[in-house]
């Protein structure tokens, strides 16, 4: 859990993905080498700060989106959001503005919807603010903020290590709305046809999705997967014996909503594990289902 | 109208177009030989579920969406929307999971905007359900669920007996939002430069808008036909002395959005019956506004 | 002002922008002689209602929309707006239907969230009116209808005056979602390489925006643009001595939020003097806000 508690505390908020962009390209470089196979990485002019890697002879493409909720300093101290995350009095918050470094706390006032930052001196305008991670593991459990979509990454990187043919999108912007994942499934469906893909990200715990009951696979949110493809998805689960739980919202959304609104023919279905205190310092997922989720995902890329 | 009464009992749910496609296909392979013009059949990998007839030398190309609303079986009995269905006590639904076919109704407890299924066992998670069709016609009306967007494609079958030079685009997921639309776009307009298209669907009876008096020609719903091109369909209408009713609207969507968003230069007009009952199993289209669609499409598909 | 006050008089409702591109069009081929570059004009077939000026060797491209919001007369003299114009009894309005010039006045019934208009007689279904310009200057402002955004598509002509090498788009169908924006965006990353924007817009008076202190160089709307290009703007904008503002808001959109949702990695920024009285006859920006704004964009498109 160490990769996952270092990336819970990098700075990565949505349009500012520099510092995940580099420490995902320093890991890759540094471990590739003891992966079953070498991907070949995609970086740089044309990319922003995403990132692609191509394993062997890909069919199928996972997205994990390296990008957080956060907050934005506008005037007279407020605080607006980047994404959806929750405000609650005295969240402790950091980031860097002109000044140097910043930790500081968020101010709620009674009854108000609107979030203040506490600090002894004013922060620049526009400065991204993040929650500080607290990361905590017990025997079944881990926390953090962040779990979203820090996971969702960790997980790719845990299927690199043995993925012989697939491809990997490190996306951004995925909090706010998208805009990378147009040109990533551009490029990979131009590049190497591939049309099937996997959202590597983190769902909630609700009535009909539980902690350790195995991985979720979404058969629905606001965005709806083509059946034919969700059908094969599941086949493969059953098979695989794998835990798994079957999701079915009507709101929340992905990068397969990109997809799925990109003007390339996509396949794509959402499958993470759970957690509860969604978009807070206190997201929760049960490690069983961080396995079942990689297991998964290793078995489903190598049958689809 | 035996065709019509067909398709509106066909299952083919915004993500689960696949009996509607095959229904097509077949009708297409069977009857092409009776057509004026053979057109060239575009399917299989890389269109999903979608089908792309070409006619000769194209310049505009129809829309027909294929699926429907739905709804989709959450937990405890529940029902969640595919769409923008509407909702009543004992409306009859249809479907099938791994127990086998499902005829069930629904319920929606009073004062609740919730609704959920009556049926003497449990049905599998995620199971789309649609409405049962009840085809009923009278001296001057047709009525039935899902007229939206059957009788789009009726129209576009119909008209596809006598076309010699056009496209027609039979697409996906139009209910949720889009999807198919970009990549259909993407096709016609770099393998045939078309980037003229006609939205062949269903509208809404309103005070502008009544049974009886010709096919609509909307001039806007949310979106925004150019300006330019919807002055020429009218000239056309004018012209043809087919009767029609023009439509403004503020609200409401359909696949001309979706053209509208894609990166390719297309014109669009939505052209199309209007029906009361909108989104019920009850939908109503008068038959002479059906006629004059189909008179109006055959016009509009040689002049334009 | 003069070019100004002409570009606020001409009816090009979103959707109907043919008009202001033949207008701008002959300006360009009128004064293009005199500018220090003279560009590429590129229009036409493929390209609807817009047009790119190409100078040079372009790496950034400016987007000016030259549509506005405007009303679309309904039934029984109901008026729908187009984008978001503000409603009140009295504002002037002006167009044309069959029967010809139309100059009339809205009415909106007290208590009442909907508007007419009051015209002798009635007219056309689907006829659009915009509001009549009452074009007012004094010493520090410049007050009319549709400063947004014929005062951004005046910035670019004023840029072009002195521009060597870069894009100006002059685009439709911003106030209604957009539409444009997808196909120019493929075109100058196809043809050019091109994907740095500046969107030449205007933006609103707020806490944090004040008359008459510079340019905004906005961080962030309801679009978040990439922080990396973001930054190196902001140096630019203090390297240059030319006064600008800071602007963080969590909601409104423009052709930027089109370009981020485009299958190209456009990097955007909106840079653009603000007004008061938004979306009303009586748009209202500080001259002085107005020749920042120029200036900005020369030093830019000659920096970045």
């Amino acid at each position: 859990m160490e990769l996952l508690k270092q990336m819970c505390n990098i700075f990565a908020p949505a349009g500012d993905e520099g510092k995940m962009k580099s420490f995902i390209l320093d890991y890759v470089n540094t471990h590739k080498k003891e992966w079953k196979a070498e991907p070949k990485i995609i970086e740089g002019d044309g990319f922003q700060d995403c990132i692609i890697l191509v394993f062997g002879k890909p069919t199928t493409a996972i997205f994990a989106h390296m990008d957080s909720i956060a907050f934005t300093v506008k005037y007279d101290r407020e605080l607006v959001k980047v994404g959806g995350p929750r405000i609650k009095h005295n969240y402790p918050l950091w980031g860097e503005d002109s000044q140097g470094p910043i930790e500081c706390e968020m101010s709620v006032p009674e009854g108000s919807k609107k979030a203040y930052y506490k600090f002894d001196r004013e922060i620049d305008r526009g400065t991204q603010l993040v929650f500080k991670s607290d990361f905590r593991t017990s025997d079944d459990f881990v926390q953090s903020c962040y779990l979203d979509n820090r996971l969702g990454c960790y997980n790719a990187l845990k299927v690199a290590e043995t993925l012989e043919n697939g491809i990997i999108c490190f996306s951004c912007y995925e909090e706010t709305g998208g805009g990378s994942v147009g040109y990533l499934g551009k490029y990979i469906y131009e590049t190497y046809g591939v049309r099937q893909a996997l959202i590597s990200d983190i769902t909630w715990i609700t009535d009909g999705v539980k902690h350790g009951k195995g991985v979720a696979i979404s058969m629905r949110d606001r965005g709806i997967p083509r059946r034919s493809y969700l059908n094969k998805i599941i086949a493969l689960a059953k098979e695989s014996n794998i835990p798994f739980q079957l999701e079915v919202e009507d709101a929340g959304g992905s990068d397969g909503n990109q997809l799925q609104a990109s003007p390339y023919p996509f396949d794509w279905c959402f499958i993470g594990a759970a957690e509860d205190n969604v978009h807070t310092p206190d997201e929760k997922v049960h490690k069983n289902d961080i396995q079942a989720m990689t297991d998964l995902y290793k078995y489903l890329m190598e049958k689809l």
